[in-house]
């Protein structure tokens, strides 16, 4: 294993996220018309990071976006659980997570990382939509460009990496997906070592990608992953909505909140090991509710939109007109 | 072991929570003025339960009071955590939580509950208040009325579950208490056995105390431990509020989520083993709202509650007019 280079990968990994969350968060701005705030934190365990955060904005009522690069000792127990060999941890990335105000523009969820365990290196990340009324139009699109980069790096990785998503995104006890998926992976690069995590990856031969390679993919999902977004925004942000639109978007912002605190592993894990609660709880809508036992009148909208939800479709083949 | 004395403690024990859910309920909804609906239910792998559920009442925004009666097979990993043997288990109790719509009115949480794993049994539960504009006298009167009841039974009872209250209702990555605290215990009759669980029980000499001692301080608990809070229910209920208030109670609420459904056993355990996920989550505010990195005025009303709480104080001994 070639150290020097590892390090090296590591810095421009640094640069990169870095970059990424300039360039995403002035897209936002721009797109919101409102500017973020930005909190740099220190990590007591050792490195940091750089928070920001719009709240009350036109388009977004709340979007956050963090990067952070940090590095220390995993608790033994966890560290098991990860490639590689023992306790050193690096980790740098970007996560975001949008609320937008409207019913109709859906929320997106982001995510790219880059870790190293002692010698083992390795990317992950992914994204994912959740729409609270769901144009069959705006999955495609979003599927679409997704398939596209993933097809530019390697044609296995799409319909592996949206499994992987409709695996990982899912609410066994309401027996739901969190939304129409995406794509989302782990351990990419690191090799025949990557056999281990809650999530089980996908045999280790097919994760035989040298890091360039991985890095490369996960250069180009960084810096294509938001243009469908933007758009699906740009097609829905005017349409109107009202009281009975907002409720269920409010109910439906309560399954959100039941994945993050129950099962996303990131918001457990920074949780539970002393990372920036303020910076991993930005994830949760500003606004939730929830009802005993409602379900959404057969055949309304709302109902049809779930159902479709509930379906995991391949979005990407093109359902629409169905 | 005498199976037979067990059985007949077991049925004596579904008896009374399910006369002690129909009194509660009762005694609600006479208080708020609106009907309880109710959903009986069945647990595919055993026994069943009954959810009483009151939404959008005068008093409380909402209020569910639980009965469950289950049984079946534990996983082996599951089972390893609790005393007895074998996997067979039987699970009966109440459980209730009291939203109110009032930013004046605490929130209260109640839980009784016997358990038998193969052939140990024990009695565990608890009660704890959560205010929102913490008024001492009312803390005072809640810590007051337990160590009364605590103290019929056994004079160190109150001071070691009040302890392990605090504890348990804590949570760690905000650094803070849920409320005002209460009681809570575990494995109470389980004898020698009773060592494991994730929040260490006292040492099992403490808790050597025969089932028909520890059925009667259960019962003597259920009778008494809503009194208190109907009191500070008639105390606070005509007191006014307005948006600042109700957005401090929103927020707070928020905390009440983080702690169901990250570290709430019963509530963990109930969602990842098959549970009725409506009745495991009637728990939850009806409305809740998070907001980035949020912290009250120096010295405001919202503060100082918040203060309050966080000094884990020992109520009743008597801190008013401190």
């Amino acid at each position: 294993m070639d150290l020097s280079h590892e390090t090296e990968l590591e810095g421009r990994a640094v640069a990169f996220f870095r970059l990424l969350q300039d360039r995403i968060v002035g897209e936002l701005a721009s797109l919101d018309g409102q500017p973020f705030q930005e909190d740099a934190w220190d990590r007591p365990g050792g490195g940091g990071g750089r928070t920001r955060v719009l709240s009350d904005g036109r388009v977004f009522e709340r979007a956050g976006v963090n990067f952070s690069d940090v590095h220390g000792e995993l608790r033994p127990e966890f560290s098991r659980t990860l490639p590689g060999d023992g306790t050193h941890f690096r980790a740098t990335g970007i996560s975001l997570v949008l609320h937008p105000r409207s019913p109709r523009v859906p929320t997106v969820h982001a995510n790219l990382r880059f870790l190293r365990r002692g010698g083992a290196t390795w990317f992950g990340g992914g994204t994912d939509l959740t729409p609270y009324y769901l144009v069959d139009e705006d999955a495609v699109l979003f599927h679409r460009a997704l398939r596209e980069v993933c097809d530019r790096h390697d044609k296995s990785f799409y319909p592996r990496f949206k499994r992987w998503c409709d695996r990982y995104f899912y609410l066994p006890h309401r027996k739901e997906p969190r939304g129409v998926g995406g794509v989302f992976f782990d351990y990419l690069g690191a090799g025949a070592e990557a056999t281990a995590g809650e999530v089980a990856p996908p045999a280790a031969s097919e994760c035989e990608q040298d890091a360039e390679s991985v890095f490369a993919f996960v250069r180009d999902l960084g810096e294509h992953m938001m243009k469908p977004y933007q758009e699906i925004v740009a097609r829905r942000r005017g349409e109107p909505w009202g009281e009975g639109e907002r409720e269920w978007q409010l109910l439906r912002r309560g399954r959100y909140v039941e994945f993050n605190l129950v099962y996303d592993r990131g918001t457990l894990f920074g949780l539970r090991t002393d990372g920036r609660t303020e910076s991993i709880l930005m994830s949760l809508p500003p606004e939730v509710r929830w009802r005993y036992d409602f379900a959404p009148k057969p055949g309304s909208p709302e109902d049809l939109s779930l159902q479709a939800i509930l379906a995991q479709r391949n979005w990407a083949e093109g359902t629409v007109g169905r």
